[in-house]
């Protein structure tokens, strides 16, 4: 899905972008770091892999608070990482929303994932007047076999 | 449906659990405390109020990591807050099984959530020989309307 | 959920109302010949039972297109069935409203049902300014345990 | 995903099928008439257009009992439809399972249907032990916009 990026550094790491998203990676950084303070900007564990027009890719580095006895990523920290996914696939295609919120969300629980950094891959299948519905699938870093499957609905403010 | 309570305290608070659940509270909030140490435990920000047989009501005096600008608990704050009330009904039901995991969980947010501590109460529709089903209605302390309304499926370790 | 309910009858059969619904139960079926010409009217499987504002029974008389193999009722009957008995609660809270199409609907099936009539108990959990969400229970005519559990959502339109 | 098509002509009209399918599409066509009866065989509305494993497309020839007034294609029936096709591609994949039932479905309507044909693409996102979880995307032979998407949880029977 995310075919021809164009290649972006900020904060001594690599990002991909591709023209014709509503925001630039900075922008949303920063837009981020304020709308999901526990989640992005310093010390916090997502971080934005690459976006493109309605779609996001997001990687939770799971830390301690994340993890289940065994050392497996948490459930809520799967589904909070595909809202945020969702979310973030949203600003790439419309810009800076805030009102958009999570009507509805759907997840499947497919394999425990291993320990390790968690990666959400989010593509808008509808944008519509009022709703937009998006897929997210999550799979590990060491492994392309999704862990989870995601459907949410947000409700989106009128748009042009 | 959590009828006919027995009073209860521990640790400075009075909680609520009826006979016949398969764990007393003092050993569910020890067995929460070692599966969830990020949610119960000392300095954490969930509670058990209350359990029955296949019912649970669990607190969250949501602190600063789980609001969002303007005050409201978020959207994964919520989400964690169902799946681990629908955990502690299936442990009332069940007794202390690790082996359980959700393999489905379907949220809808229905209304912003005011600053404040929230509420969630779950009881469970059905407990079969693989899987069980339950459903979690959110609500904070200041109203019984419903901020969110979930619908979960645990998968379960085999059982008589 | 439906209390207090005045007797009513139409069609040579005894339906139930209260008052306060959106429409009469006459004007009701009326309206569902015309719009699910499929299910309800003249030789159609579906009947309302009772009507409350924001609720609703149906009753579905499970007849040979509804059934699978061994008699029990089929799963895409369900379906339609909770469908269905959400948009009846909807059309008693909101009288006749043609443009409310369902968005998401999630269907849990608990038990397979026995042979014969399945019975729907909707209830609509939220009626907000662009979306309503509801509950439906099925079970059979002979037991109260739920054979599937649904939560739908409906886009409604703008209304006061 | 359906790849690599080798033909194949049964009553009438090409069909296509990939070698590694657990049932030949003939098979499958005699299994569902008989599991099936009011979908598929004769003077029936569904037919299969394509199998591999564990995916299927299938096409219903929208009839007068499957619109709404406006000509527009029944939810209920785009419900069936993505049950069936996720029922067709675990057919695909496992061989005549008929112990396998539907245990959730999720659905999102997108659009409308414009009257026509609907056909829906299914695959499998994971065969586990207990469970298989599939998405279907549901279009129009008219457009490759989604209509409908799902996803459908099946438990199985143990296999190997």
């Amino acid at each position: 899905m995310l075919v021809s990026y164009v290649s972006y550094t900020g904060s001594g790491r690599t990002m991909l972008s591709v023209s014709g998203t509503a925001m630039s990676v900075s922008d949303m950084e920063e837009f981020l770091a304020r709308e999901y303070p526990q989640s992005f900007g310093p010390g916090r564990h997502h971080r934005i892999e690459a976006i493109a027009p309605g779609a996001a890719t997001v990687r939770l580095e799971a830390s301690k608070e994340h993890l289940r006895p065994g050392g497996t990523v948490s459930g809520p920290a799967l589904m909070a990482l595909a809202d945020i996914t969702m979310y973030v696939a949203l600003l790439a295609e419309l810009g800076p929303i805030t009102l958009a919120v999570t009507t509805n969300l759907n997840i499947n629980f497919l394999r425990k994932p291993e320990p390790g950094a968690v990666i959400a891959d989010a593509h808008l299948i509808k944008v519509g007047k009022r709703l937009a519905v998006g897929e997210i699938g999550l799979r590990t870093s060491k492994s392309h076999e999704l862990v989870a499957h995601c459907v949410a609905t947000y409700s989106i403010p009128a748009h042009s």
